[in-house]
């Protein structure tokens, strides 16, 4: 007989990413197992939210190991918590499977306890439904009443930062069914920057009263940085020679192409009035990460990148979801 | 050339149910388009939280009409609040769709637009994906700081009751699928329980001082009594012959099974001291809702079915999801 529902979200997922731990125990009055989760949120604090859908085949290979998922999965949406710039607080989980295979659910809810642990969420309630593979995140955190991070506030004369090395995620798609062992040591590390994006968590939280806007570059630098661009009626200038590449993806080649328009990476693209660009330099050094000047705002609209000799460059486009 | 995501939601989900205004206004700060969405909760309120996804095919039948989908799906999970006893206040849309079609886009969104309103919830964030036509609808309410109603408090001598009538739109399943010009009136009566259920959100708030354990009938009387139980530590006696069955389930037959396994209903179980038996009555004029007495709580564990012979009735079981 089919376990039903409730059996396998009480077996697979109370007890571990569900569990209530210090720094969330204040908050989250009640998790899984009711109509409604309760949670608290800090007095003089705002509500942050965002939600991410992954479909398999169209947002990770058929296949794809339930664990490497599961921790994808979750970073990918706490990324727009840290774009944001919020303290993680709770996360729900809405599960589509074809079937209720147990090897797959114990392997997807151990990595994403261990996920949910390390970026301090706590899984608060979900549903489980029979269906093609599908899974929606939805991430909650909280940040100081006015001082999450938007995409509108960037302002003429901002310098344009990123977070870590660009491109590397979108490099590795070229070998992402290949086995390990055929793959050289350079290409291993393209594809862990693939499995494992590390959302910019502690960046994002530091950037609340530095940066003017922020996003995460989940479609690539062009499609996201012109999303800060059109939310704040200005226009930008990137020096290409300026972006951060990664010796393996030099290695790899086609790097500047997966840098301005590969998505996945997940780092953080900014902009900082120029007179608080020593803060960034502090911020850089204190978090152990490269925060890169990458180009800088201007009046008008749209992107102009230059390369090296001053040549006007026409990036791909970004990742289409349709 | 197929629209873009972004172009998608702009033009079907902003400009309609992603409206805010009135009641919303001052609570939702940042609605659909940036990384994330930030809501204020009142001061001296708890956020209050649900998740349903519903599956083409698994939820709803094949070719639903897009208006009824969107509206029922939305009202299946603003249900989840209303048994929470909470004030709604804003919701995200995980939305799956094989192709973009725009003629089901603009009635899905319009019905999506005009139930948001109805309820007073707005969007504010979401997903559009490609894949098998799938939805994940996350609502937000908020309650009074410990005043949301949960599952777990049913004392010893609580009543249990019941709002409106049971049952009516698990016997429309027979014919979902059949023209309406081949129904008759009780048949159509009961199809309009089916495509259009009414979350007790009025009944759910007025209960927050009264009830002590409250949950929407989803997926049947006897299944999510039971969770109420289990979550209690109590047990319950239904007395069959005071269940609340419209003269259309009577006319269609089987009344007694629909009401007690059949789901779908979304009216609110809920259990109250014997002492404030007055109250429910008191509340059931001024709502102008049938609240119907239909058993009590009782030590010990699990559901006790009698009928108007007394003797003891074994139901079938409530809905499966697996």
């Amino acid at each position: 007989m089919p376990a039903s529902e409730f059996d396998i979200i009480h077996r697979y997922f109370r007890e571990g990413a569900g569990q209530i731990s210090g720094a969330n125990a204040n908050a989250i009055r009640c998790g899984i197992g009711d109509d409604c989760a309760v949670l608290a949120i800090p007095a003089g604090e705002e509500l942050l939210l965002s939600v991410d859908t992954l479909v398999e085949t169209v947002h990770f290979p058929k296949s794809y190991a339930p664990a490497l998922l599961a921790r994808r999965a979750l970073a990918v949406c706490v990324s727009d918590l840290a774009a944001s710039g919020a303290t993680p607080l709770a996360f729900t989980l809405a599960l589509t499977l074809p079937e209720v295979d147990e090897v797959w659910l114990a392997e997807f809810s151990a990595a994403l306890a261990e996920a949910a642990s390390e970026y301090a969420v706590v899984l608060v309630g979900g549903d489980t439904t029979r269906g093609p593979l599908c899974m929606s995140f939805q991430v909650m955190g909280s940040a100081p009443s006015g001082q999450a991070l938007l995409r509108n506030g960037a302002q003429l004369g901002d310098i344009v930062f990123v977070s870590g090395n660009l491109g590397d995620a979108n490099a590795a798609l070229a070998f992402l069914d290949t086995q390990s062992s055929d793959l050289q040591p350079h290409q291993r590390e393209l594809l862990r920057r693939y499995h494992t994006p590390a959302p910019r968590l502690a960046l994002g939280q530091k950037l609340r009263n530095l940066a003017t806007a922020a996003i995460d570059v989940s479609d690539g630098l062009v499609a996201d940085l012109s999303h800060i661009l059109k939310a704040s009626g200005v226009a930008a200038v990137l020096r290409l020679q300026d972006l951060p590449l990664s010796a393996a993806l030099i290695k790899h080649g086609g790097a500047i192409d997966s840098a301005l328009s590969g998505g996945d990476d997940y780092e953080l693209c900014f902009t900082v009035p120029a007179s608080r660009r020593a803060d960034v330099e502090v911020l850089s050094a204190s978090l152990n990460l490269a925060l890169t000047e990458v180009g800088y705002i201007e009046a008008g609209s749209g992107l102009r990148c230059y390369d090296a000799q001053q040549n006007l460059y026409s990036p791909r486009g970004g990742y289409q979801h349709f």
